[in-house]
This record gives structure tokens, sequence and C-alpha cells, in this order.
């Protein structure tokens, strides 16, 4: 297939379900088939697609990677993942400002199952998708310089619900007043289990250990199955 | 009143009326008042309150502002506010991922009426803002250069609504890949009636259009009242 050429699947909101309950149900079975499912968030702009593009170029040989980009419209994204390697489906929520289980299982019937490592990139919103269980294994929360280090205090929820917080854009922390001792401090004040991950995905400064964390993770899921 | 003493209100939601009704006779009542209510929406960290304290300071000695502070929690942005000299009150949201015309009016209410220039920070989210008129005269997006030129296209809704594009953070644009041109052609694609302010609140440079446009504005209603 055409890299360019992307399914584009509209999503729809699971009305009936119990959600919390679904997200327990796709997790056991993706535990079955030895898929480690991933759940990224963070604001517009974070850098989230070149996070997830230079994972797949550094892991891709070692494990079978897909991608289930989530879009209120476009698809450059999706575009940019399979020029990196992994499997892609576009999903538009269609205004949605998040993602839920049935739009999950929409993308992983869509690409496919059985895939090593999946990871959801999330709606670009550090409010709404907080507060909908995916059916992931882990929430990475991505926060970029630019954005401020005092963002865990104004939106708490998330900082709370992410197991994993990247601290992106590291190369650009002279132009800005952010203070990386601050943002940590507030971070493990929301959420004191976070395993956090200062780096930048554009020159690769810090990259090694995010790897490393998700290279463990996936081995778990795969050995277990 | 000490400036770091904020008042703090619990917002509630508009559960009953039609919103767009009641934001249509809000504006009413704020033309006859003389008081020009403007929307700014944004990501978290693009520079909202950086632009609302600079505003404050040019504009202040002019008119007689006021801030409504929306956020999930903490009063951090509302006490730089009245450290610049405007009044300010602080919704918090519970959670709730946008304003609407009812959280607006207990802000209006807390405040006191009469200001004639009033600004609304609203939730940092590019998504939920965009759906729900708070009876604003204009609607003010922000974007910041580290955030990226696709935006438009990824959130169309908020690219639409907006009267006003400000561009932020443009002393930054060295140190990122950010396409002045393709981000202007991508936001009169979805809206050709926008206003677009280049701009670096930091430093100043581009700010002296918006202050001139935003007195304009706020001259034709004070001179209608």
């Amino acid at each position: 297939m055409d890299p360019c050429d992307i399914k584009i699947i509209d999503a729809l909101e699971n009305l009936e379900a119990d959600n919390d309950e679904d997200a327990e149900r796709l997790r056991d079975e993706l535990d079955r088939e030895g898929t480690c499912l991933i759940n990224i968030m963070s604001s517009p702009g974070s850098g989230k697609t070149t996070i997830l593009t230079r994972t797949v170029r550094e892991l891709g040989k070692e494990f079978n990677i897909a991608v289930i980009e989530a879009d209120i419209d476009s698809d450059v994204d999706a575009k940019k993942i399979k020029e990196a390697g992994a499997a892609a489906v576009q999903l538009h929520t269609g205004g949605m400002c998040h993602l839920d289980v049935a739009m999950t299982r929409q993308g992983l019937d869509e690409l496919g199952r059985g895939f090593d490592l999946c990871f959801i990139e999330n709606i670009g919103n550090l409010v709404c998708p907080a507060e909908y269980d995916t059916g992931a294994h882990f929430n990475v929360c991505i926060l970029s310089i630019p954005e401020g280090h005092d963002k865990p205090l104004k939106y708490p929820l998330m900082f709370s619900v992410c197991d994993v917080l990247i601290i992106n854009k590291t190369d650009t922390s002279a132009y800005f007043d952010f203070d990386m001792e601050k943002i940590i401090e507030n971070a493990l004040i929301k959420n004191p289990k976070v395993k956090i991950f200062p780096m930048s995905a554009k020159t690769g400064e810090g990259f090694a250990p995010w790897v490393r964390w998700l290279a463990e993770q996936v081995k778990k899921h795969t050995e277990s199955e």
C-alpha cells in the first residue's frame, strides 16, 4: 500500500456499554494476544507525533508496531507514522474531544490485531482524554517546555492518571522560563508514582531511557502471552 | 484588597436554559452597559496570561479592565492579572473543559458590572471551548509558534469560530520548524474573515496592532452606550 494511502475511520462513541468495564475487557483481550497498548495524551503541538515517529524508528526492528491516530480532522499524523515504518489508521472523532474504548476497538480491529506494541495518539487536549479509560495498559502524558512548569497544578486529573510523564523539547530550555525541578515537584505532588522522562525527541537527547522502559514493558507482555 | 487575595468561585454549568439564547441576552445587556467582552481561547501554555497582563499594562490607564480567569484548579493566573492592575475573579470549573454563559455571568456578577473591557481567559483547550458561546463580543484564539502551523487543519472548529487569531512567541521562531505563511494560509481556509496578529507578548514585538485593534473595539462599545 502506498504510504500516503491512509485509511480514515469515522469513530463512533460508545453510548451503551459501561466504558470502564469495557476497558478492562479490552485489556484482558490484549494481554492474551500479547499486545502492549499505550495511550499518548498531551496538548496540541507538544510533540506526540515526533516522539512516536522516533520511537517507531528505534524499536521497529525489534517489535511489530502500530499506531491509532485520533484527530478531529486531517490525516497528517498518520502519514508521518506510516513513513516512519509502522502500521497506522486514522480515526476521525467528528468533533469529539477524547477517545473511548469503543473508538479504540474500531482502530485496533481496522489495523488487524496481534501487534507487539500499539500506540493511541489521542486528541490534543489536556482535559477530556484524561476522563476516559481507553483500555490501554499505560497512560503517557507529554508536556513540552514551552507550555510551562505550572501545568500539573492547572490540569490535575491528567497528571494524576498518567503512568509516565515525558517532558519534551528540552533543546529549547534556554529560550523559556521553565523550571525543571518545579515541574518534577508539581508532577510528583499529583502522582508520586509517575515515571518522568525529560527529552528532546527532535535531537534525541534523553530519548534512550524512554525507549528502554518501553521495550521492557513490551517484553513483559509478549513473554506472558 | 491584597493582590494575592483572590476570590475563587465554583462555577456551575447552565443545565436548563438554552445557552445560545442566553448568550444573545448577555451580549445585549453588555451592549447597554458599554462593556466589550472578549473570550480568549487556546491550548495550555500558549501565552494567554502573558498577553493579558501586557494588555492590561498597556490599556489599563485608558480603560477600566477586568478578567474572568477560568481554570479547573489553581489561582496562579488571577494573581498575575491583579498584579498587572486589573480586577480579577477566579472561576473553578470542577473538571469542566469549557465555559458557558451561566459561568460567564457568575464571573461578571462577582466582579461587579460596568467595566469598559472584560476578558474571559477560557480553559486551556483547543477543542471544547469552541463549542460554547460565552456571550462574548469577540472570540480570540491564540496559537504559539512551538505548537506548529498545522493546527487549523486539526482543530477546525476553533479556527472557524475565532474573530481574531494571535500567533504568539514569534521570538522563538528560529528554534522551531514553523511556517508563518502556511499558518496564515491554513487559518484563512477555515475562516477568511479572521484578523491575524503575529506577536511576542514577551518581547513586545508585534504587540501594538493588537492593542490598537482592541482599543478601537472598546471605544465603539463605550460610545454606543
